[in-house]
């Protein structure tokens, strides 16, 4: 199994699919992380400091395959959707993925948006893709704060339990909290150690598990060969 | 301010608005509890400990107003919609609240499904009605499940800060512990005093606070004089 | 794995999921068909005769345990709920299914309509529940009819190829071709053979395929033991 | 062209479709209304009178073919949808419609959404039918009252100038005036006269008349013969 | 209370929100006006002219704090959002809102649209966060051309009785009569004042007012203090 | 009747519209196509061909009236939409038609989505436009794509009857096999000549017909005169 994370920003894959992705791992499937923006542009200009960041909170995921794009922080919207989609193309040429993670179309934050509509483009489902699954993760301090509207509001229909590796999505968050500054935040915020381990929980519970991560489920495509697109 | 809770089940008006009915009553808003089906039909047979479960819960909240209108339990589907209209009409009728809690239009949950549209109707906008504000609460082990279609799905637009008042309503459930087959489950149920506390704290997440109770909103009047619907 | 199918009419199980019903016995799962209705009512009395018939289909699929519930056909609409919800829950507690395929939310049908809400009920997420995925699919000559609304326009995200036994679902669909009353009808009506084919196509070729079953997921719980609930 | 309209209650037909029905008149098309219920159940007994207002009101529209199918007043929910299904099933093969109006799916009404979800079964689409239009009309003091979620809020999408037949609408109305429970309002109740004016106009202005009724097309078959539905 | 209206172009204060301002301003609380565009550029060019008109147009409302952010007319869409959103930011910063009303996120003009997407971003629900309420207002001429589409048609549930401060609604507008290109056109034009005037007595009538505005709520926190965002 | 057909791309209007471009071709209605970018930018540079294409391909369809605006190919969504807006507001005021046929909202491709959005703005309601019904086609290998959320998923009401034209209308999509890089794909891709008749007669069954294209309306306007807006 293949397996390949889209993120707008370092931290977006650790948030939405951290523990989703150490299960892959877990049980042997190859996993590589894509992350679209230096994540640095509207904040600060470290963007080496970024980038070690994001490879050290992928590692204790347990994935060394990572893939920065380089396009710019906060401003996927600003850009033809074509310069968005062709680094994510590329990736899924040469990776090879069953399984794709991506942005939710609903969210707050723009650059999600334009994640989302470009996944969609690349994955389009030829006879050829070699994509069987796409999801939607959800993203802490974007995805809940989209409006009540129809398109915009998430509305999960997978859930992963995380309960056992719960600890170690959290450990990667901790990679995030040296950036100059802190993706981090102090408790209530979406992004603080405690709202993550709470907001995995309620997921759970809606799922009868103790802790999980939920997905929307964009398009699945169960190929001749019968493969299970999960396990 | 004079407050309405309708719930199909004993308990489902301390699992939906508790906290927030702790709010009101605290400000010295006028509440009232109207409990439309007996809560046994389908489980057992002994409604005088039901009731008596729900009068300690609902005393627990600081409300001592609580109707039971001994509709049958998992029968509300079954009855012509009038008949759930009329009780909740009287109710109305009597009592002329200002707001209005019920059951969300998409549960999992039959009774909860027509409670909630003979509440739109016992509730209409017409001229004469006092009601200035209609809000469905969600129902723990029913709102979660339901399916993840448009009309469906709990898109919460109103949230209430509930922290202080949080461990209140937790203890207000231990009441419907004691029932002859307890509404309280072991954990990660969605009705286990764990599951209650995590739910609230993740909806707390989303607004900026550390415990919430989370609503959308069906209708809002605000009249001429200008009153305000919440305090 | 394990598999069960809730249909409300004798052929609903064959025209919504009967090559992805064909591909689950090929690989050795267990496959299970529960029928709610006699599916005489609203059109002939001889009873036995469609059981024969839907005996004789779901043989063709390769299933040999089918439950008849013989609910009143057309009539499902008109009994409480929990009616529906019984036989169900009871299905779903014997046979102990990991995956569950049933009717559409919004089918133009009433009876569609209630066997779904009641399959929600039966499947509802707690701890313990065995089901891993569950799914709707389309009815021809009721999903494609219902009105275009949201919450009752069928939307698939799940794509099985069935290219390879489409032949083998339309050889099952022959045995309702002998009732007292053929489901089978002339073309372009949807439950023709060439309509069955054509829209295997169609949904094929929305996802890359020679021919395809589609579903819309309702909810995929994935378990701690990382098991996957296709293959 | 012939053009039937089905209301739940006499005013239905009216309220939601009276400007429409006098254009269709006046153009020579054959109209035929059918009113589902007495109209008397809820609130007097008065049978023969509520049928001869009917039938006033329905002869100021200029229409003389005036069906009642005697149902139980807000009754329609408690019956099985197949009794609703019937009478509209003989009407639509009687009558031979190739436009047919209805109410909406999401109205505040039980009786309405019952009146809906019939009518999509008696117009389903078969190569037989001779209906080529469904359309949703809206009904004052129901479709406006429905909740602000999915699936229940009225989208209209077709927009009828009745600028030069709204007096004659109104003047249908007066028929009501005379039940024994006045129909008619007093004004802002979406059922007075000013109301049905003003409402009227408030459609016009966003579609560029001066006054419109405004429509939710369920579906509309552009069959060979390259018919017009209209005119 | 302190009240932030945001508003693409002069005169979108006054259609959307404006008598609902004036309710504001009687009641003493503050009230800020942000006009993102400078409201010419698609035009002409009289840019100071448009500011004139928009500062009396405000006065009459009875606001005085208007302040112009000179944007782009007609270009919001093609710009970084990140460059809406800041100005937007800057004034949530420095004016402290409790109530921010805005353009709806479905509206058929593309400037809408982005300041509706800036707007949810710069009034995020973090804890620190002075916002307690987010409503969407109707913008005549557009909101009611949006598509008939889940997202973008508008459902209001908010009614806020503007029958006592029509008239001054109506007065502010003539401001705007007497800029180089009239905003205020001949009747049925929805921004005609006959049009203003009976599109507020149709919301009215939905919520049993004589004149009424109507919102889409976004979000509402309701605090520990328990203060009403309204009065 | 005078019928606008408005395409992103060369071949959008026979995949989309084709067969319904025939039979207004064959009513003797006057019919115009609208081409906005020059469907070349991100494959070829052999923009003179591409229109050559384009001509033969309309010429089949029985249109020579082809209008090109050599907006960018999949640039669309990065100039402002106001650049869009114009040229098809000059379509419209030049051609003044009754019908406009336009792409899906919630198209998988960006371009469609600007020209959907730009057609609202150039088409909106005002008392002076001709136009008097707007409807978005289906665009083979784009619309099928598009994610599964409220808003993006395309549900036709308007299905005509292409059964007499279909071979026509693949007849003129060979026109667009001889381009630099050809349109037509093999099967089973959606843009293959198989999969164009086997959509055709998929959409047909859903309608009663052997062979249809399905349409979302967008919005009717029956103006007084009652012209009909199809015959």
């Amino acid at each position: 199994m293949r397996v390949l994370v889209i993120g707008c920003h370092p931290d977006d894959e650790t948030l939405g699919a951290g523990g989703t992705v150490i299960r892959h791992v877990n049980q042997g499937d190859d996993v590589s992380i894509c992350i679209l923006t230096d994540g640095v542009g509207a904040r600060h200009e470290r963007k080496e400091q970024q980038k070690e960041c994001a490879e050290k909170a992928c590692a204790i995921l347990g994935v060394h395959d990572v893939v920065f794009c380089d396009l710019p922080d906060q401003g996927l919207d600003a850009m033809p959707l074509l310069d968005v989609i062709r680094p994510i193309e590329q990736r899924v040429s040469k990776f090879v993925p069953n399984i794709v993670y991506t942005h939710f179309a609903g969210d707050v934050n723009q650059d999600h948006r334009a994640a989302f509509q470009a996944t969609t483009v690349a994955c389009r489902s030829v006879a050829t893709s070699p994509v069987e699954r796409v999801l939607c993760y959800e993203t802490a301090s974007s995805t809940e704060w989209a409006p009540p509207f129809p398109g915009s509001s998430f509305t999960p229909n997978v859930y992963v339990d995380i309960e056992d590796v719960l600890d170690q999505k959290i450990e990667a968050m901790t990679a995030y909290a040296h950036t100059h500054v802190s993706e981090v935040k102090p408790y209530p915020h979406p992004r603080s150690y405690e709202a993550i381990a709470i907001h995995a929980q309620s997921r759970g519970i809606a799922a009868g598990m103790k802790a999980a991560e939920a997905f929307a489920l964009v398009r699945e495509r169960i190929k001749k060969q019968g493969g299970a697109t999960w396990a």
